[in-house]
């Protein structure tokens, strides 16, 4: 059996601004001063598993992606442009297929989350790679800890023939939170944390059949990548449908019966905000920003604090809950209850802040 | 008629940490963008009024406040130590009576405070001149615009000969808020903003009166000053009583019904903190702290923040009345409610912050 990891590679978000920007998205950031950045610790996990890595990325980090994770361009799958997690997921595995064959499985793992055990964690792909190989396409659930209105559902069913493995009966959207509670008491749901595995040719044919075109697409650029005329194959790439691969392939194909799920706490999390980064940090107080120093922080009355410094001393008083942010060439003040709303502060600053979004 | 303005400059305070600190006290600053630091506006509302002009401050400050006045070394005297407002102005009254005589009249304003309406401040200077000259100590007393508790209040009786001059019934303690709310709302009560006026010999001889140890000192080291006497005389300064001229003389003196009062609406204020100094900013979101350059600020729900930037745009996101104070060696975030307790967060900063008190 062949094992290839797609690490998608994408946008910055803003819900970390300004630590994590355009030119700087958090994968290529030690966001917890682990010693190393998110997406080096990603392929960290996978490296016992994998027998091929292939990340894909934009043209603007490619350089900075390889360097870190010391690959060559055999390993690194620019996209053109971004087109959502199907094409770039797709993409890949429509490679791996010319690559390794259909019955090759193809894992897809963010960039930028973080997972804590790492055992648990390859336990859980081990699982998924055994079910993928009776056909399904799978998708690693994560234990809800709380009931998080953030994150989509996966509403689990019976266990399929390989053990720890267990049918999707569907997947469910961000909930409220009244319906979060009653899913997360219910013990049968999970978080759908969009890790998806399945063999190449499987995922692709299941593409055929629900998005013909985007299929034919993806294989017809594929068939050319690793020749001389992959650039005018990339041609296409424009032309085909922007999509996610939950709604082109998870969400049809669970209604058929043909998703199953590997349940796994792992102590994972997206850090989707400075909430959930603080909560990664040994010290979510003392954190040195990229390039900067570190330096005295005292908070007075300012418990719970996020604070990263960068060449002076920081002092907060009377603000629990502050987010405190400096990187240097600018300096972002918030709180964590506040910090949900950054998207909007950050799509709206004016001329002199707005080039360093 | 002689008239000596006396302008005692002494601590930094705590409540514009770390915009005022003790290297460069508030009055050595341009605090509002005027244009003319505290003590050099203070000088210049006096101009007109004046014969002489003394400032009385400590060693730490004195060559800069000679530059930024261009006085010459007989306009400044300097403490060894300070004990108070009371032997402070005090010696400085005992010079002047070695200069010009008893009947000189002197007068002791702040070098930090604030003072919008200049000729209604020159108005009451000169009333307050005129019923120093029956022998009255006068102060000036400011019509109050709100209940303020970190004031001390003045109870005004019956008018004096002096037309605009009144009788100082007692002084009050700074009140709670229901006693501080009956004082404004009676319309008979004032703030007492530590202005004094006198003749220099009504002043000592009353001080004489009531400590007669610290009278006999302090004009003990006035008669040496303009000789070669000076540094021994003032080896006596470090035993002289601790004291301030409100309890010196000003609170006994009212009971013998030796003080008038010259209210006045001048637009005063003492900047006693953030919340003060925003109410005399044109722009408190757009402020640049000395050294530093003017940087794009962007508030998003942080209406009524005090913002001062050095050298990196500030965003301040979700905190109503945040102040954020970059002063390029330290960062200070607060509000202005929390601000209050400036005092107790810079007498504990920790190590590597505290130096910068």
């Amino acid at each position: 059996m062949t094992f290839v990891a797609i690490i998608p590679a994408g946008g910055a978000g803003t819900r970390l601004w300004p630590l994590s920007r355009k030119s700087h998205p958090k994968f290529l950031l030690d966001m917890t001063g682990a010693g190393r950045t998110l997406i080096q610790a990603t392929a960290d996990r996978l490296a016992d598993l994998v027998d091929d890595l292939i990340i894909v990325t934009g043209t603007a980090h490619a350089h900075e992606v390889a360097r870190q994770l010391d690959l060559d361009d055999k390993s690194i799958v620019i996209e053109p442009s971004p087109r959502g997690t199907m094409p770039a997921i797709g993409l890949v595995a429509a490679i791996v297929e010319q690559r390794y064959g259909g019955d090759a499985v193809v894992g897809s793992f963010a960039a930028d989350h973080l997972i804590t055990d790492t055992p648990a964690f390859q336990d859980a792909v081990r699982t998924a790679i055994a079910s993928a190989e009776t056909g399904k396409v799978v998708t690693i659930g994560i234990t809800p800890t709380h009931p998080e209105t953030g994150f989509g559902y996966i509403d689990v069913g019976h266990e399929t023939d390989v053990a720890g493995s267990f049918v999707v009966d569907r997947f469910l959207e961000k909930p409220d939170l009244e319906s979060a509670t009653a899913y997360v008491e219910s013990g049968t749901f999970l978080w759908n944390a969009g890790m998806f595995v399945a063999r190449a040719g499987v995922l692709l044919d299941a593409l055929a059949r629900f998005k013909p075109e985007l299929a034919d697409g993806l294989r017809s650029i594929a068939a050319e990548w690793d020749g001389p005329g992959r650039d005018e194959a990339l041609g296409g790439w424009n032309e085909l449908e922007d999509s996610v691969i939950d709604r082109a392939i998870a969400e049809p194909l669970a209604e058929e019966g043909g998703v199953s799920t590997v349940p796994v706490s792992m102590g994972w999390s997206d850090i989707g905000g400075y909430t959930s980064l603080a909560e990664h940090l040994d010290d979510p107080a003392h954190q040195v920003a990229e390039g900067g120093s570190s330096q005295p922080v005292y908070l007075s009355g300012s418990d719970s604090s996020v604070v990263y410094s960068y060449d002076r001393p920081i002092v907060i008083h009377g603000i629990p809950d502050a987010v405190v942010i400096d990187t240097g060439d600018v300096l972002l003040v918030t709180t964590k209850d506040a910090a949900g709303g950054l998207g909007g502060v950050v799509s709206s600053l004016p001329e002199g802040i707005s080039d360093l979004r």
